[in-house]
Parts: C-alpha cells; structure tokens; sequence
C-alpha cells in the first residue's frame, strides 16, 4: 500500500536518535552545536541520497533543494526542526525533517521530476530555550528578526552572534539568506501532535486546523496580609483566595461548551508572604488562553475581565494585569487541508482535524504563504521529554499521507 | 474615674520603646540579649518601686512578687512578654507586663496588702522565631520543654544552650526554677488583640473566650504537567486547578454560618513546574483551620476531607495530607471571664467576647490554672508590624479591668 519506504524512515530515526542521545530514549540536541552540525551533516547526507543539493544559510537552516524543471516557480517547502529540548525526545521536530526527506526521496526513486522546486529545510533554533526565544531560522527567512536578537546569550555568556559564526554563518549576510515575498509557494510540516487527542481516539494521523494564538497574561492581586488566627472570614482581604476563584473561573469559562477546543491554564502562582499563618497579601499568577476561534478567545477574555472585577470587588482586593503575549490564531489552507484529507481516506484513514496548541515553524511561515500541518499520535500526549513516543508505523502512515499530499499539489497547482 | 495612673503608664511604654527601637514606631527586642536585658532591667525597676522583688530564673524569665500575708497560697499570676518580633511593634507582649506591673502599683500605692502573692512575668522567648520554637519561659516554668531544644541555633548558629548560659541562665539548674503543680491559682495575661475585631465594633476593650487550636495540614496533589496548548481541557489532570478549588471550598466551609468565629486559610502554595505554558502536576499547599469549638472543628474537617476527596476525584489527581499541628482549643475560666465582664460593666464598658487566634502564654498556663485574657483594641487589626497600635487611653481602660479584676480575685478567691 505504501510508496513510501517505512523500513528505510524507521532506520534513518534510529540513526538520527544517536546523536545526542541521552538515557535511553531521550535527546539533548542544542541549536548550533557540534550536534545539530552533526545531525545537519547525517540529514544532509540524506538529501543527497534523495537528489538534492544542500546548504546551510546564514541563520544556521539546513536546507535540501530538489530543483525543479522550472526553477523560477514559487517552492513547495517542507520542514521542521533537529534542534531539541534540553531534555527532550527522539520525535519533536526530527519527524518534519526525516518524513520530508522520504517523500522527496520516494518522489525520486519513481522518477518525478516537478516543475515546481522542492525544498526541505531544518530550521535554526526552534525550540528557543538556549537563548529564550525560538522560531529563529523560520523568522530569519522571513526577514522578522528583532533587534537585539544577537546579543542574547546562553547560560555559558555566549552571544546568538558568537554561537551562530562559530556553527560557520555570518549575520552581516543575513540579506543573503532571506527568501524574496511570493518565492514560497506552500508550506507543509509534519509533527507529532504532542498532545493526547489522537491517541485517546486511535488516531493515528490527524489534520492541523490552525495554530492557536495564545493570550499570556500576568495577573497581580492585592490584599492585606493578617494572622491567619486573628482576622475573622468576613473582614479579610485574602489574595490567594483571590487568585484560587479566578483559577476556577478561567477554567469555567474555557469550558463553557463542552467540546470547544479552547484551552486555559494557571500555570505558576506566587504567592507573598508566603505564611502558612499569615493571609497572603499579593498574589501572582500567569493565564494562558488559547483557542482556534480568535472571536471567541476574545469573548472569553471579556467574561474573564469581569469575573476577575467582580471577584477582587468581592474581597477587597486591587489588581493589575500585563499583557505579555497575544497572538492571533493562524488558520491552515482549506485546499491544502481538503487534499490531506483526500490523501488519508484513500488510505482508509479517518483523520480527526484538530487545532495545534504549541508553536511551530509553520506559524512564521503562515505569514507567507499557504500551510498546512499533518500531526502523528503522540502515545499517552506526552512531549517534550524522553518517554515521548510516536509509532514508526504512524509516521510511516503519515508520510504516505505526505508523499500524497505533495505529489496532488504538485499535479494540480 | 481610673485607680491606675494613665499617665505614669503611657510613660512606661514610652520608655520601654526606645529599648530595641526601629523606625519611628517599631521595635527589634530579640529574646536572650542585651536588649532584652535591658528591657528587664527597666521593668524590674519599675516591679521593685511597686513593691515586688523581682529575680530572673534559669529559663531567662523575669519574675517580680508581692510577697503575699499568706505566701503558702497559689499565686495570682500575670504577665505576657517583652521580647520582640524582629520587625514588630510597641504593644505586642509589652502591654501584658507594663499593665500588670501598673496594676500593681496601684495595689501597692492604695495600702492594699493581699493575703494571697502576686506575681508579675516577663516570659523569656514568647514569639519563637530566633530559635524557631516559641513559650520558653512559659513551658519552662511548666516543665514542658522538649528533647533537643537547647541544641536549636539561631541564625548565627549561636544554641539556646549558649544563649541562655551568655544571659546568665544555668541550664543544669531549671528543676529550680520550675513551678510545683498547685502552685498557682490564676492566670490573667493582657494582650492587644492583633486583629480587627474590637476596632471595628468600636469597643477598646474585649474579654477572650479561649485560645482557639489551630489544625495544621499539608496537602499534596498530583497530577500529570501536559503542554497548556495541547491538552484539551476534559483530558486535563491539573494540580492547581484541584488546589484552587480547594482553597475555595476551604473558604465555603469556614464561612458556612455567618458570624461564627472559625478560620480557614491557605497562605502557601509551590506549583510544578511553575512554567506558565504547562499544566501543574504538582502543587503542595497549606491549611491552616482554627476554631474556639473543637467539635466544629472536627466537623468542618470531616467536610474539608470529603471536599478534597471529590474534587481531586473530578480532576484526576492523587493527594497526600499530612497534619502538622492539631490543637485543642483552651478555654477561659468561666468565672474569671464573669469578673472580668463586671469590672468592664463598672466602667460603663461594653466588652464583646472574643477568641484569641494566635497563641499566647496563657496557652501554656492553661494546663495549669485557670486562665483568662483581657483584649485591647489594636487600630486596624495590625500586629507583628511598626503599625502595629493600640491608644493609650485604651491601655489605661484595660488596666483598670485588669486592676478591678484583681482586686475583686483576692477579695472573693
């Protein structure tokens, strides 16, 4: 049933797993390091074998190309990334590269020559933890870094300018690298799903409907600290009370109609001074809001607001909040969807379509063209640590799905 | 109208608050230091011109007695403390020992020569926090100390052991300064009330029910920490949220009848990981329940219990709870309350019964005579704090309960 090659994808994550391998399933592959330029070079390797030529750019991406008979069409790009978590798993980010690499290689194997040109790029520093801010290869392309990116350091004082020359790039050509609007013609990432949607309905391919923008918020509450045994429940005016009403009305609201896929999360609370008898005073806590639905999420930010009016009215409390982040969602292409779709019934999948919570490097890229994700079954939604886990026999599946995918938008586009 | 001399009093605690004095208002008195000594050096002038000999005793105590007609009677004791929090105010503990001794000058300046002694105390090491475990003196006296609490350090390593040898303790020598079972007949301790109760009925002075037990629990949830992104909300195991309604649900029971004194706080929490774009997985947080009725207490803990059980149930989470401290709560001698409410009557003062939340010597005393507490207003509710005030014109009016008392005690006991 498959053209693509299962056993061939299995052995090139296998492979790809010994390189910063920690424990036994786990990874620690850092963004511009000798591993990743490891990982680039095995990768890179690959993408020979599959009839393109590669480069690393200026930001640190590696990037195959499979020239097409016409090469000033607009590319279809495929990718990920090979970068990890510190203390991350064998799959986040690696199956976007490896899985793009066996459609090109399938494509080549049955002689397809495109028109259009094929391009699989890993991208720098996706994950963003070794100078707290990621997406920065998908950004770089796109001409969307900011200022003072480079003199951010890791927890060694290296610079993102010192770590990026010594991988071999040069931010003076950073122009270099950029690509030109309208030279990307589609986006397609593969990715496990990290989440436990698939998994809970064996599922083992499903279709992104979007990348949901996260609302960050940091909520301060005020009261007045007192000894927990002296002033009586009426006369207090108790922070963390506070903060555990507002806890349970995000989660209220988030959940107001069974099914919706929003999400909300208190996630750190601080409280001060922090006195198993004394009431606490100021409270801190942080509200993550997301959903596929901008009109909504802003709908259920208004109901927060007043939940959080009337709840510090309710205990004499003052409060602040700051917005920290709030992006909007980022919908994938209808027709790029319908051909997924297309791609798994003919395989006998039913693939569930479903929103990505987490960031990835298509949300750069929706800002320039047309995209789509296919996400794999995560086993128990588990990411971002070493027990992650998605099937050799899903990616596999979800490749097929891919190869698909990329062989209609090539015919039809 | 006043026996006791306001004035000479309001002079008393001026004076007192220049030893250990911080701020224009504040007061830093460690227990078992020079500053303390100093404070006991003044207050025990103040002891010898109303008459009483005064000694300090091997647990750092300072003692002042009026020989009684009859010395082989149980002593009518009083007293409080004149140590310090490190960054506390004038009146906490210093209010029990300058009214007592005012009231016994007054005894003395009116020829009054009481068959039965009295006794003014200055208890070594009320509030705890130099060495982490509060009532020395009052355990002391009781023989209630425990293993190992010579060996407590304080912050510069410097043992109780040693303090107490550098103040001119001796150790070997505390079955000497304990008192014999019997030995006394009352106790009546002055406090400012360290809440908002009397300040907000007006009332400048009240008349202590007991001292409530405080129950002390440690709750621990668990969860499972999943990407606040992907995880969709029914398929959540999130610890705060479990915690939160929890501390609602805390909130729910000790409010439960309007009007009631008991107490329930959460002033803790510790989140894992604390990151604001993953679920909780683990959360620890504190309880802390105080009521005057411990049947009720008993009851609304029961309720807690089963409120923990189902909600943790709901969420998907595992706990642990461990109880840290469970205290009965002690009441006051009802006739020494009724004498209390006459002299209070006498001067035209309405005196709401109220319980005492925090801990104070007469904890200790009450498992060895009958004990009550008078309460004066304290502005705001605030204590443990610079702020911390209670008027002058207050301080007199609850001398002169405290004077009444007395006297009505050795007329009538």
């Amino acid at each position: 049933m498959l053209k693509i090659n299962a056993t061939r994808l299995q052995q090139h994550f296998e492979l790809m797993s010994l390189i910063g391998k920690i424990g036994e399933t786990g990874t620690c592959r850092p963004t511009m390091t000798s591993l990743e330029k490891d990982a680039f070079n095995l990768a890179a390797s690959w993408m020979k074998e599959a009839g393109m030529t590669t480069r690393i750019d200026h930001f640190g991406n590696l990037i195959g190309r499979l020239e097409g008979t016409d090469p000033a069409l607009p590319v279809l790009m495929m990718g990920s990334h090979l970068d990890s978590q510190p203390y991350g798993g064998r799959f986040d980010g690696v199956a976007g590269v490896l899985c793009a690499i066996e459609v090109v290689t399938t494509l080549t194997e049955n002689n397809i020559k495109p028109k259009r040109s094929i391009e699989v790029i890993s991208f720098a520093d996706e994950e963003g933890w070794r100078f707290n801010k990621g997406l920065f290869g998908s950004r770089g392309i796109l001409g969307k870094l900011e200022a003072g990116e480079l003199q951010r350091t890791d927890k060694d004082g290296i610079t993102r300018e010192q770590a990026l020359r010594d991988f071999g790039c040069d931010p003076e050509k950073f122009k270099e690298s950029e690509y030109k609007p309208g030279s990307i013609f589609c986006f397609l990432e593969l990715h496990i799903e990290q989440g436990p949607v698939l998994d809970i309905a064996h599922k083992p391919v499903g279709v992104v409907s979007g990348i949901s923008g996260p609302l960050w918020l940091t909520v301060k509450l005020k009261g007045m600290a007192g000894h927990a045994g002296s002033v009586p429940m009426p006369l207090r005016k108790d922070a963390l009370l506070g903060a555990a009403e507002i806890t349970v009305a995000l989660h209220e609201i988030a959940t107001q109609v069974p099914g919706n896929p929003t999400v909300g999360t208190v996630g750190t609370m601080n409280v001060f001074p922090a006195s198993r008898n004394i009431i606490a005073e100021e409270v801190t806590f942080t509200i993550d809001l997301r959903d596929i639905d901008l009109e909504r999420r802003n709908r259920y930010e208004k109901q927060l607001m007043e939940r959080i009016e009337a709840i510090t009215k309710k205990h004499g409390l003052t409060y602040s909040i700051s917005e920290d982040t709030n992006s909007a969602p980022r919908y994938c292409a209808d027709w790029m969807k319908a051909i997924i779709q297309e791609q798994c019934t003919a395989l006998g999948l039913e693939a569930p379509e479903l929103m990505s919570g987490p960031f990835h490097d298509a949300l750069t890229l929706s800002y320039a063209c047309d995209y789509a994700m296919i996400f794999i079954r995560s086993k128990d939604g588990i990411s971002h640590n070493p027990l992650e886990y998605s099937s050799y026999e899903d990616l596999a599946l979800g490749t097929q799905v891919m190869y698909g995918t990329v062989l209609q938008i090539l015919e039809t586009k």
